[in-house]
Formats: C-alpha cells, sequence, structure tokens
C-alpha cells in the first residue's frame, strides 16, 4: 500500500483546478516524492498528512507556528474574541491593546500599524521610508529575501525593471560595498533594509558581524534614512526584541509576521516616533487588516513570550538537536553543514548538488521515518517540541543516514559496474 | 452622559501607539465625530460599539459580511476545520475543494490560486498578465480602484511614478479612450482590467455600457492580452458568476476577496485555462495564503451563495431601503443621489460641498438614531437583513431629514441675521 496514495488522489484533482498542482513556498514540486503534501490534521509539534502518517514538524507553517499547532491559551483567547466580533466595519479595542503590547516588547517601538501578508509590511516599510524625507533609493543586500511583492521577489517571471527602478543592491555583511551603494546614488537613500542574519533557501546561513549592524545604523542616520529591520523570519526566534536590538542596533522601522500571530493571520510595521509623521501620511489599507482574532491571538502570544522560557526552550533542544545530528553524520561519514541559530537550523550536504540530491534523499528517509525536515529551507523549533521529539527525530536522522549511506554505496558500485562494462 | 465616551478613551489610547490613531479606509478621522470608531461585538446585521451603542450596520466590513456577522452555518464549518488544521506547513484538502468549488461557481474560471488581501489578487493578475505574452502595459481606467498596492494606490505619498510605470490610463466607459490608450502602447499591452461598475468614494456610481464592455473584450484578444475583472467588493453582490459575465462577457481573469471568505481572510484569482500557463509560471506566496480555515468558511458561503436567496432577498431589500429614503429625501427636499445597485448603494446630496458636509451632517444623525450609513463610500447589503431593518432604519433616515433640515433652515436664518446685522 502506497504511504501517500491519498495524496496522490488529491493532487491529481488539484492539477486540475490549481496552475501546476501548487504554488509558492510550500509546493512540494520543488520537494520529493516522499513528502507530503497535504495535511489533515496538526496539533503542537506534530503534523498528520490525508494519508494518517504523523510527523513531528520542524518547519512549523514556515515559521508561523511559534507555541505549537493549536496552543490552548492562544486558541482560548481567540475563540473568546471570535464570540464578539472579528473582521467587521471597525476594529475592535485589541487594536490598541495590541498596539500597546508590541510597542512595549520591542525597544525601538512607539507605534504599530498592522497588515496581513510579511511582504505587506515590507512593502508598507518602503512607502514610509519614501514618504520620510521624499527620497526613493531603497539599499537592499543581493539576494536576502524581504517578500514576494514585484519589488522583492527572488523570481523575474511577469516583473518588469521598472518594478525595482529604486532598489539598490549591495553585498550583505561588506561595510564598503554598503558604503559604495550609498555613495553611488548621492544622497538619495530612503532606507537601508537588514536581514538580522542570512537565511535564504539553499544557502548556509550566518550572521553578520556587529560592525556591519552598527555601519547600517550610522550610514542610515547620516543619510537622514530609515533603517529597516525584517523579522518577517526571524521575529521572536531569536530574541524577545529585535534581533539587532540585542547588539544596541535599534532600527526606525522593523516588519513583523508570521511566529508574532500564533498561528492567526497578521503582520505589522513597527516604527519609532522619528517616522511617526511619514507613517501617518501614507495610504495603506485592506480588507481584513483590522480583523481582531489574529490580533488577539498575537496579544496572547505576546504574553507568553513575556511570561514563558520558551525562547530558553527551543535553544536548549535546538542545541541537542543540532549536537545529536552532527555526532551521526559524522559517524556516518557525511559532512553536514548545519548553520544559522540552532533555533532556525539550515541543513545542507558540503558539495551537494545543485539539485541537492543528498540533502534530497536523507531528507525523504527521515520523512519516511516520521520527522518533517526540509532538504533546503531553514526550519524552526517551538516551544512545542520536547526531549521525547528531540529523541525520535534522531531515530529517524539515524536510520536515514544508515539508507543513504548503504544507497550510495550501491550507487558507487553501480558507477563502477558501470565503467567495468564499458 | 457622552454617547462615544469610551470611544474617546481608547482614541486616546490609540493616538500614542498607532500613527494617526488610525489608518486605511476603516480610519474615522475622514467620517464625522459622531461615527463610533471600536466596535465591541458584531452579530448578523447588528454591530455594537465600545460605548454599548447598537447599529443596524449597512457597511458590513466593507463588503467582507455578505451573510451576517457570525452567520451559523460559516462559523460551524470554520469551527470544525479549526479542530483540524489551520494554518500549517502544508494546505489541508479544502484547498483543493475550495479551488474546484470556485471553478463550478464562476464560469470562466478554470483554476484558482488563493491570497489574503483583494490588493495580492489584483497585483498577483498584473503579474501573471505580463507573464502571459511577456509584455508590460497595464490599461486601467483612470480613478477606478485596484487596490492599496504601490502601482494602484490612488494616493502618492511615498510612491515613485517608476512605481506604475507602466500603468497606462484612459477614461472608464469611453471606447475611444481605451482605443486610443490601446494605440499608444504599440503592441505592449499585457491586460485591460476592469471594474463590473464604478464604486469609488465620493462619486455617483454607474454601471458602463455593454458595447463598453464587449470592446474591452475585443480589444484583450486583438492584443494578445489578457482581460482582468476586478471582483474584490462586487463578486457575489450582483451575480453568483463574474458581473460581467451575465452580458456574455468573460474576463481571462478574475480577482475576488471580501465577501468570498463569509468574514475570514482569503482573497483569490480565479482563470481561464488560456492564462494556466502563466500563472504557473509566476513565483507568488504569503505565509497564511494557504490556511484552511478561511477555505472552509469560503467552501460554506459558496454553498449558502448556491443554496439560499441570498442575492434575490438582498435586492428585494435594498430597493426597498432605496425607495423609502427616496421618498424620504424629497418629501424633506433634499436631492439625495442614490445610485449604483441598491445592494451596494452609494448616498450623495446633489451640490453637496468638497466636505461632503450635507451627507456628513445627514449620516451623522442616522448613526445616533442606531444605522450605520457611510457618507461617501459605497455600502453593502448581507443576507441577515431584515424587514424589521429596513423600516428601523428609515426611522432613522427620516428623523435625519428632519433633524438636518431644522439645522439648515437654522443655519440659514443666521446667515440672514449675520448678514442683516452686517
Amino acid at each position: 500500500m502506497d504511504r501517500l496514495a491519498k495524496k496522490d488522489e488529491w493532487f491529481a484533482r488539484a492539477e486540475k483546478v490549481i496552475p501546476g498542482g501548487m504554488y509558492g513556498h510550500q509546493s512540494v514540486k520543488y520537494l520529493t516524492e516522499d513528502f507530503p503534501l497535504y495535511f489533515a490534521k496538526a496539533k503542537g509539534t506534530y503534523l498528520w498528512d490525508v494519508d494518517g502518517n504523523k510527523y513531528i514538524d520542524y518547519v512549523c507553517g514556515y515559521g508561523t507556528n511559534l507555541f505549537g499547532y493549536g496552543n490552548e491559551r492562544i486558541e482560548q483567547a481567540a475563540a473568546l474574541q471570535l464570540q464578539k466580533i472579528d473582521t467587521a466595519t471597525g476594529p475592535s479595542e485589541v487594536m490598541v491593546q495590541l498596539a500597546e503590547a508590541l510597542t512595549q516588547q520591542v525597544s525601538h517601538a512607539d507605534w504599530a500599524m498592522f497588515c496581513k501578508n510579511g511582504s505587506d509590511a515590507t512593502s508598507m516599510a518602503m512607502v514610509i521610508s519614501r514618504a520620510y524625507r521624499e527620497k526613493r533609493k531603497i539599499l537592499v543586500a543581493r539576494g536576502t529575501y524581504h517578500g514576494a511583492s514585484p519589488w522583492n521577489v527572488p523570481y523575474t517571471t511577469g516583473i518588469t525593471k521598472e518594478d525595482r527602478a529604486h532598489v539598490v543592491y549591495f553585498e550583505y555583511n561588506d561595510i564598503e560595498s554598503l558604503n559604495a551603494a550609498v555613495k553611488s546614488v548621492d544622497g538619495d537613500v530612503a532606507a537601508i533594509y537588514a536581514t538580522p542574519f542570512r537565511h535564504e533557501v539553499l544557502y548556509d546561513q550566518f550572521f553578520p558581524s556587529i560592525e556591519y549592524a552598527k555601519e547600517c545604523r550610522r550610514l542610515a542616520d547620516e543619510q537622514e534614512a530609515l533603517l529597516v529591520v525584517d523579522e518577517v523570519r526571524t521575529g521572536l526566534r531569536l530574541s524577545r526584541d529585535c534581533s539587532w536590538s540585542d547588539w544596541g542596533v535599534h532600527p526606525d522601522l522593523s516588519c513583523w509576521g508570521k511566529a508574532i500571530g500564533g498561528g492567526y493571520a497578521i503582520a505589522a510595521v513597527l516604527g519609532s516616533d522619528k517616522a511617526r509623521e511619514a507613517a501617518t501620511n501614507i495610504f495603506v489599507t485592506g480588507s481584513y487588516w483590522l480583523s481582531a482574532v489574529p490580533m488577539a491571538a498575537a496579544i496572547e502570544t505576546l504574553r507568553l513570550v513575556r511570561e514563558t522560557d520558551y525562547l530558553e526552550h527551543t535553544r536548549r533542544l535546538a542545541d541537542k538537536l543540532r549536537a545529536g545530528i552532527a555526532e551521526q553524520a559524522e559517524r556516518h561519514g557525511f559532512e553536514l553543514k548545519q548553520t544559522g541559530p540552532s533555533v532556525m537550523p539550515q541543513m545542507l550536504f558540503a558539495g551537494d548538488d545543485e539539485l541537492v540530491s543528498r540533502g534530497r534523499a536523507w531528507t525523504s528517509e527521515v520523512i519516511k521515518n516520521g520527522a518533517y525536515l526540509h532538504p533546503w529551507h531553514n526550519m524552526f523549533f517551538t516551544a512545542s517540541h520536547t526531549d521525547e521529539d528531540i529523541a525520535r527525530t534522531l531515530e529517524a536522522t539515524e536510520a536515514a543516514f544508515g539508507t543513504i549511506k548503504q544507497k550510495s554505496v550501491a550507487l558507487n558500485r553501480l558507477d563502477i559496474l558501470d565503467t567495468v562494462q564499458r
């Protein structure tokens, strides 16, 4: 019996009514056939696919899951709010309470504006930055992901060059390159965009130097531009504040999404007083931006952030998984690079080919053994992961290393046979 | 005791932590002081503000409410889905079911793609259109609203001219102007955007001629461009199909939002097979785009669309309100223009000043009498409005006409006094 038989049935139906059967970052066409596609249930750390297979999840809704699927406290707050009001003709008072909670939580923030997508937040920050001193250029490190709007999507099909006419690229963590970019636009800098650390698909992750972060801040001030830190993916994962604030580097604007909503759809731009007038003068809106239920969920999420040891807990477990996998990889003779913060791990095999074949083969086996790892996208931990989850995951990864080692030996033998026969 | 005392308290708090205290289309700074801002409860047709005042709502979440706040069937479907899975590492099978339901409901549609904001849908349609034949120009009728992204937001603070470098404007419902626009770009037409009828703030609404709609279709075909009908505001309000499909004019892409989600955050692009390959080739994504709960709510909403007489019911009640208000206005000596389809009414006083002072004075009184009308934005009916609601609303409007008539007489007397004293 095919382990993913129902998946295939659903995909056959999907292909008729959805272009390519699927789209976006959750498309499995970029993964392997062993990956499930449609999920029937999610609870805590666990996912069940439509075929009834259960997985310990390390992708965690691509970051939207921080306290476990269906966290009781968050769900209770959301349910209570839903009894009252959600999307309506105007906001509820929870909008004010959430803005208060965020500005108390994030040290640079004096105000908040809400939206739905991470891309809404990064685009809103762009418009605010341009309104600030009526300058145009947005300085972005080459290859950093700031969303999927025409001005920043990493693919160019259907995109015109004018969509990014005022986006100026420089090399991440390269002070010289950043200075050259600033110089090249002759005073027309609206914003410098910053990714707390590099976390792009298919690449090893790394933190920039503190000097680089400070130089971003210094140049923004020098140019009367705004420093925008994009926390959409990193927010509340590395710190209870802005990621760079722990280094003493405070942005003027920060963009948030994913984790802040506790699984509910919400994103936000936080700003300092300096940027308040500009933010007041722009026009942005969306049909669901002021919906109350995601705001109530976010308020409760922030309460959990303040009142629990989720950060210390996820770090401890993530370090444990990293150490365990490192030991296994070495023992099996694989050079597996586990990069970035352990709570947002990227796992790539050294010298893997362009198709990440080895990584896909390994995660494919891990998936079959009941843990959902991603072959080339950074992963996430949640407060609901347990020591038992880690132990069971390490069993899955151990078995997977064994299997791919065997397969690669078999493959090498075939290569040899092939060579001999020629 | 101030009727809106708590509102003022909340607003004072909001001003500290939200730029301008509020933003977007739900900002009350564009309305009058008599309008509530924060709502504590919504059920069916009714809203309660934080001060406990109850309103019969005719703005209906700016179109997101079609079957009444907290509709039992929609909420049940959403709650059932929430028990299983919502935002997760992948979609649920309800994504496929919703795509199937939409393509069965909307005659031109062979496929669906989901997102969150109406603006996401109109922007996605733009990217698909450009991918279709690698052309660039998007033809948009001047002044029509297609969302709040930099390429289409009606305000220009923080927007660069390059954001709309390839947007070409023509006059709505003007075949000659449309043809001239097509001619002006010399074959480089990616899409013609169409608003089913004009429904912009501060203007009387009107339908275009069928000939104009047909000319949009003919020119799109002639130019190998896509015809995009923006149903975000109008969808499911005028028809159970695309609005122009009732005229035999079928788009290649249509954009949906608001009403389709039954109050839950979802938007969609629907497309014909012609545009499928282009849609497959673009990259679009969002953290919450595949969340299952809004999809389950949308599936149930479409079931209600098929199985109930909501369309006929809303038309009957909307016609009744329109006739009642028309009679009152005439009797009180006011020329009130009620334009557009009665289920999406716009109400503007003839010859009102730029600030819509008379409209604001009147709706201000209506609001105090318990019905939430908008002074310059089109309004919406829901299936939950009743004959009793209409009767009570007509009492509110009748009293409001009486009050503003008296005030205007008093005002005229003051003017006269003023003149005499001079």
